[in-house]
């Protein structure tokens, strides 16, 4: 089946099967849209971090590091020991080869390029088919409320490794941001084949997207089914604070927990092989698949799986 | 003898005589201030690089590479590599380490810290003894007038290896720049011993710390006899374009070339052994010692010499 594809994606895990669907359109050209998070995005040092543009990036170029989970792979980190000998801020890790990245992102942003310029422009000198594209070129800043107050979002979550509890999340900014035009353009294609909510965390990853004035709206209003992936196995998360949040906004730690968030969004929703059948959603169409991505073949099995549900359902 | 030495440097052969000198006064404490020409910083990718600065940090803490000359040894290539493969500017090499030294100090100032402040803060974390001092807080930026019109000085000294001829320079912003307080005080030190002008080029190295205004006059009156070190041995330079501009401004490529443009500014001037004595110069002294710093044992050699020289003038 043909027709365009557009993901939704946030960091390392929702990265993984953005790959796969890469992988999987490879052979039909302008074959996939991936809308990114930027809430995450911060500025460090005086550099403009753009963190899970950079992880759906390195996961398509094939340059993750496959140990760690985040960063590059082959990494060195020179500058980080000189900068901590200087007394530099350290509790965010710069690899020397990812800081290349957001010293010319940075430096491009500071001459006036927007974000999709400069992610356009990354995109080509890493060789990546896809268009990978920011939810706005406007600044979204996710904030997250905890016991002990309102935090900046890299503050929570790697200098404070997510431990403190959440209460709520604020994507600030994003009342007044603009969608990225071909984000939005994308949901609205004739051709649209479906559209994939990756397995990504719905409160920091997929939800600051969802806020973005007009795309809620065009993807409830889009001609293809819109298909999710369960980002929990077993009640846990294969990475990153989803569980833990879902636990401590007294949410269901399982795939249906995360489901439900997306009631009136989704057509379906894909649940690991190893879970049960969750309780029934209504206009939800909950199909079992092999969920964990610990291969790059994973990651273009899960892909197909997706695209077949997809193509099995009616927006 | 005691008392307070005030080195007046350029880049890597300035740098490392006033090494020599930071290791003859090592043992009084407050002995020594370096006032460092500031007129090739420059922005670069959104950094705010000061490369004399640089070179005399890392000669004073033993991290200069001891092989190109410039730059910190044992240094990396990575991100300039992957700031290459991405297209990003790589005209001006950086090194992984050495980056971290630019990283921190563009925080420091963008968060408005003066240069002086963010140079104390890293001679600190570098364990430098001696004072490092900007000539100025102010930005002062060396153009160089060419065959080509006027170039910025890292676009004439790096991106064309001062290839094209010179013809004139300006220092842009002198006029009304500042001069750094500290090295001002210092020059006017009761218990000054000797104001060293280290074997810099003349042109680009010292001449813009003399036009930041009142640090030529205060040379001029200090109590202490002023003693320059020559940049040229047999009709060459050590290092850089010194002797090549010499020729193209037609002055004569010599020591006594480069002493005439200190007369009424000098007591004695520094020619190395293996050169014949200049023809005598109105109120200056000729010295002979072994210039050519190839060792770091040389440069502690040629920094006694320069001190026991100084002792024996009269300001």
């Amino acid at each position: 089946m043909s027709g365009h594809v557009v993901a939704l994606c946030g960091g390392v895990g929702g990265a993984k099967l953005a790959h796969g669907l890469s992988m999987a359109l490879a052979a039909v050209a302008d074959s996939l849209s991936i809308i990114v998070n930027t809430g995450d995005d911060f500025q460090h040092l005086g550099l403009s971090i753009s963190p899970d543009l950079d992880s759906v990036m390195y996961a398509l170029a094939g340059l993750s590091d496959p140990v760690k989970g985040w960063g590059r792979r082959d990494e060195t980190w020179r500058f980080m020991a000189t900068l901590r000998d200087l007394g530099g801020e350290s509790w965010f890790q710069l690899g020397d080869t990812d800081l290349a990245v957001h010293v010319e992102r940075s430096w491009r942003l500071a001459q006036g390029a927007t974000l999709t310029a400069v992610t356009a422009h990354l995109c080509k000198a890493l060789a990546i088919g896809a268009r990978i594209l920011p939810m706005s070129d406007d600044p979204v800043r996710t904030r997250v409320l905890t016991a002990e107050g309102w935090m900046d979002f890299q503050d929570y979550f790697v200098r404070h490794q997510c431990q403190p509890a959440v209460r709520e999340f604020m994507f600030f900014g994003a009342a007044t941001a603009h969608p990225q035009p071909e984000a939005l353009a994308a949901l609205k294609r004739p051709d649209l084949r479906a559209i994939v909510i990756c397995p990504s965390n719905p409160f920091v990853s997929v939800e600051p997207i969802l806020a973005v004035p007009g795309i809620r709206a065009a993807i409830q209003q889009a001609r293809a089914p819109v298909v999710a992936v369960t980002p929990i196995i077993g009640g846990k998360a294969i990475k990153g604070p989803a569980a833990k949040m879902l636990t401590e906004l007294g949410l269901d730690v399982s795939a249906a927990g995360v489901a439900r968030r997306y009631v009136g969004l989704i057509d379906g929703f894909v649940v690991d092989h190893s879970d049960p059948a969750p309780e029934p959603l209504p206009g939800v169409t909950f199909v079992s698949a092999a969920t964990l991505m610990s291969s790059v073949d994973d990651r273009l099995w899960l892909a197909r799986a997706v695209l077949r549900a997809a193509d099995t359902l009616v927006a």
